[in-house]
C-alpha cells in the first residue's frame, strides 16, 4: 500500500485507513488487537475525530475491523489471512483491433438461465432492488399518463427525468442542467453513442486494461482500435503511462470507468481525475467517462465524476439505473458536453427513443424519494457481500490466488495461479452450473489468461457458498 | 399506370383494379358512373367473381369508388380530380457521404410538443392503439413476473416473444423459427445492427431514393456511403437501375423497405422481391429488409417479405411493433439469417437488452389474441385517413401538386410545384404550429427540395383539417 499512497493523494480518512491497513498487513496490528481509541488516533494523526470515525467506518465496511459495543474497535479475526491483491496491469503498448467474440455471448446468456449461478454477470440480484415499488410506479404511470406512456419519448428524453438526474448531479459534486442530458437505453448505449460522436473508424481509443468486454465489443463494432493502458487495482488508469502513450501516438478519445471500474473495481483518486481531465483538455482529446457504478460506493462519500473538472465540454459522462434500480428498464443517460447535438441525433438514428413507461416509472420513483434510502441499503449489502466473497476466495481458492479490494460496485477481479487457464475453468464451471467471466474477454490483446471476474450481486446463500467451493476446487485441480 | 403494369406483374385483382383506374383516369369512366356488375366483369376479364370483388374492395379502400346498397358500385364523385402522382425518382448515380443534420432533430422534436400538429412524424396516434389493454398486460406482468421483469432480458431476447413472432411469420408467408430472431429496441436498432453486421466503414450501401432520414443518419454514423437508386412511387426500388449500379460498382449491402416504404409508401410487387433476392444472392450481397410497415396493408393480403425468397441466409429482416401497437415500448426484432451470431453480439454490445416489461406485455397481448382484430381496425382507419388527406391536398394545395397513392402504411409523399422550397415551407409551418418533414432530409444528395412527407397517423378532426388548410395556403403563397 505504501507505494500507492505515495503515488496518489487520497482523501484524509482514506489516508488514515490506509496507514492502519498497512499496520495490519505488516503484522503490527494482529487479529483480535484493539485499535487506538478515536481520540488517541485523532491526536496522533492530527486529524479530526470525525475523520477517524470515517476511517473506522470505512475499514469496517471492508470487513477488516469490527466494533464491539462499549469496548472499541478490533482487528477482525479470520482463519487465514486474506489473499493479496493483483499487481498493476502491463498490457502491450500497441493499439489492437478487437475480437473477443463468441465467448462473450456464453457469459451473458447464462444470466437468463435459472439453473446457472450467475457469478459472471455484473448485476444486482432482484432481491436487492425495490422491485415492487418500481413496478407500482410503472402501473400508476400506465394508468395516469396512458397516452403519453404508449407514445415515443423523443430525444433528448422526458424533461422531468432529466430534471431529476440534474438534481442528483448536485450531490455528485458535478452540477449539470436538465438540458445537458440525453436519455439512452442504458449506459451501454450512452458509451456507444459517445464513441460514435468523438471517433471515426480506424481511430485509436485509449482504455483501461483490463476493460469491460461490452466496451471492447463496441470499439470493435465501430472499427476502432483499442490502446490498453496499465491500470492499478485500486486507483485505476495509470496516468504517467497514459501521458507517455499520448505523447507517442494519436488518440481520438480516452474511455474510462473512474469509479469502481469493470472488472478491476478500482476508484481513481480525485487528484487523478483532475489531472486526467486537464491532460486531455490540453490536447483537445475527449474523455468518455462511464460512471455506471458511481452510486455504489462503500465509503461515506460518492466519488465526484471527472466531469466535475471539465471546463471545455470535452467530457462525455455516461450513467444509468441498471446497476442500482432496474437492469431490465433500460434507462440511462449521457451528458455529452460540446457533443450534445451530435449525440442526440445519433441516439435518434440508432434506436429512436428510450422506453417511455420505464422512464416515467423511474422518474416517479426519484421524485417520490426513497432512492437514497434504497442506495444506502444496497451499498451496505454489496459491501458485505464483496467482503464475504473475498474471504471465501481466501479460504477456498488455490494458494497464490490474488483478489482486488474494491471500494464500491459489485465486482471482484481474481488472479489465479499462473497455471490455471481461465477459459478451461470457465468451461468446467459452466458444466457444473456456475457462470464466471474469464479474463481474456477483458482485453483486446487476449491477456489475463489466468484471471476471472466474479460478481457479488447476489446475497449470500448456501447455494452460493457451494458454488464458490466448487469453483475453488475446480481451480485447485487446474493449479 | 399503363407503363407500370407493363413493367411489373402484379396480383390478379390488382391488375383488374388498375385497368379500372386507368379507365377512370382517361375519362372512360366518369364520376357517378356505375361500374360493371361483378358477374359482367368476371366474364369480360376472365377472372373469378372473388377476384373482381377483391378489386372492388381495393378500389373502395382507395376512395376511388363507392358501394350503394342494392344498387352496385359507382365511381366516386369529387369536387375536383385527385392530384397526380410523382414520377420515378432520378437521383445521381454516385455514392454520397450523408449529412442531413440538424433539420432532422427539428422534425422529431415536434412529436413531443402537444402544441404542434405532428404531420411530420411517422407514427399512429394513441387513439388508434389498444393503449389500455397493453398497459393492463404490462401491469399484470409486473405483478406476476416481478423479479423476471426487473432483470435484464439478455439477447437474443425472451423465448416466448420470439415464438409469437415466429408464429406470425407463418401468416407473412415467410416461416421462421424462434431461434431465427434477435429482439431489438425497435426496428431502428435492428436496421442499425444489420448495417454493422454486413458493412465496414467506407463501404457503399444501396438504398431507395427518397429514403427514411433515420436510415440515412445510421449510414452516416457508421461511416458508410449511400448510393441512391431510382424508385417508383408505387413499386419501389427500380431493379434495372439497381442491377446497372451493381454491375458498375462494389456495393456492400442493399437496404430497402419493400412494403409501404418511408416516405414513398411504395410496395414492391412479389415478382420484384423475388428478382431482387435472386439478383443479390447471385452476387453474395446481403439485403437488409426493413419490414416495419408490412402489417399495415390496405388491401386484403399482407405483402410477403422478400426474406421468403432467401435461400442463402443473406436477407436480414427487420420489424417492430412501433407502428402497430406501442411506439414507446421499444420492441422490435431482426431475423439476420447467416449473420445471426454477429448481430446478437452487436446487440449486446450496443444496448445490452430489450426493455423487459414492455416485451412481456406485448408477448401477452399476442398470446391472448386480439392483435389481428386490432390490425384490421387500424388498417381500415389508416386507409380512410390516407384517402382523406389525399383529397384534402387535392382541394387545398397549389395547382400542380402531386401526391402518392400508398396501398399501406400511413405516409404521403407530396411533390409541390417546383417553386415551393420545402425548407421554407417547413419553417413557416412550424411557426404556424404544424410539423411536416421536408424533402431534403430524405436524400443524401439533398434532393427533393420541393417535396414534403406527411403523416396520416392522426384521426380526422377540425384541428387537422385546419392544419391542412393552413399548410395549403402557405404552400400556395410560395408557389
Amino acid at each position: 500500500m505504501r507505494q500507492m499512497s505515495a503515488a496518489h493523494t487520497s482523501k484524509l480518512y482514506e489516508q488514515v485507513a490506509e496507514r492502519l491497513e498497512e499496520a495490519m498487513a505488516s503484522g503490527t496490528l494482529r487479529a483480535g488487537d484493539r485499535l487506538p481509541s478515536v481520540r488517541q488516533l485523532s491526536a496522533s494523526e492530527r486529524v479530526s475525530v470525525s475523520t477517524v470515525l470515517q476511517a473506522y467506518v470505512h475499514l469496517e465496511s471492508m470487513g477488516l475491523i469490527e466494533t464491539r459495543p462499549q469496548s472499541g474497535h478490533y482487528v477482525r479475526r479470520r482463519e487465514r489471512p486474506l489473499p493479496g491483491e493483483p499487481q498493476v496491469s502491463q498490457p502491450a503498448a500497441s493499439a489492437s483491433p478487437v475480437s473477443v467474440g463468441a465467448l462473450v455471448s456464453r457469459v451473458y446468456r447464462a444470466v437468463g438461465d435459472p439453473r446457472i449461478i450467475p457469478l459472471g454477470a455484473s448485476l444486482p440480484s432482484p432481491e436487492l432492488l425495490p422491485v415492487r415499488r418500481l413496478h407500482r410506479e410503472l402501473t400508476l404511470q400506465a394508468r395516469e399518463a396512458s397516452d403519453v406512456a404508449i407514445d415515443y419519448d423523443m430525444p433528448p428524453g422526458c424533461l422531468e427525468m432529466r430534471q431529476q438526474v440534474a438534481r442528483r448531479s448536485l450531490d455528485w459534486g458535478c452540477p449539470l442542467a436538465p438540458e445537458d442530458f440525453v436519455m439512452t437505453c442504458g449506459a451501454s448505449e450512452a458509451v456507444h453513442l459517445s464513441l460514435f460522436a468523438v471517433a471515426r473508424p480506424g481511430d485509436t481509443v485509449a482504455i483501461e486494461s483490463p476493460a469491460y468486454y461490452g466496451t471492447l465489443q463496441a470499439i470493435e463494432a465501430q472499427g476502432l482500435r483499442a490502446l490498453e493502458i496499465p491500470s492499478h487495482p485500486r486507483h485505476g488508469l495509470e496516468l504517467d503511462a497514459l501521458e507517455a502513450a499520448l505523447n507517442k501516438r494519436k488518440v481520438a478519445a480516452v474511455l474510462v470507468v473512474p469509479s469502481f471500474s469493470n472488472p478491476l473495481g478500482s476508484c481513481m483518486p480525485e487528484e487523478n481525475r483532475q489531472r486526467l481531465v486537464e491532460m486531455l483538455a490540453a490536447r483537445g482529446i475527449p474523455l468518455i467517462e462511464d460512471d455506471i457504478y458511481g452510486d455504489l460506493h462503500f465509503g461515506p462519500e460518492r466519488p465526484r465524476p471527472a466531469k466535475a473538472h471539465d471546463t471545455e465540454g470535452l467530457v462525455l459522462l455516461c450513467g444509468s439505473f441498471s446497476k442500482t434500480l432496474a437492469p431490465g428498464y433500460r434507462v440511462g443517460w449521457v451528458a455529452p458536453g460540446r457533443f450534445r447535438e451530435k449525440v442526440e441525433l445519433l441516439k435518434f438514428a440508432q434506436s429512436v427513443a428510450v422506453p417511455t413507461l420505464p422512464q416515467l416509472a423511474i422518474t416517479a420513483f426519484l421524485r417520490n424519494g426513497g432512492y437514497d434510502r434504497h442506495l444506502r441499503s444496497l451499498r451496505r449489502q454489496l459491501a458485505s457481500q464483496v467482503q464475504r466473497v473475498v474471504e471465501a476466495i481466501g479460504e477456498l481458492f488455490p494458494e497464490g490466488t490474488r483478489v482486488t479490494r474494491p471500494q464500491g460496485g459489485l465486482l471482484l477481479w481474481v488472479e489465479l495461479p499462473r497455471k490455471v487457464d481461465a477459459l478451461v475453468l470457465h468451461e468446467r464451471a459452466l458444466a457444473a452450473g456456475i457462470s464466471i467471466a474469464p479474463g481474456p474477454i477483458f482485453s483486446a490483446q487476449k491477456r489475463y489468461g489466468n484471471f476471472i471476474r466474479m460478481s457479488c450481486g447476489f446475497p449470500w446463500s448456501p447455494r452460493l457458498e457451494g458454488a464458490l467451493a466448487t469453483l475453488g476446487s475446480l481451480a485447485r485441480s487446474l493449479a
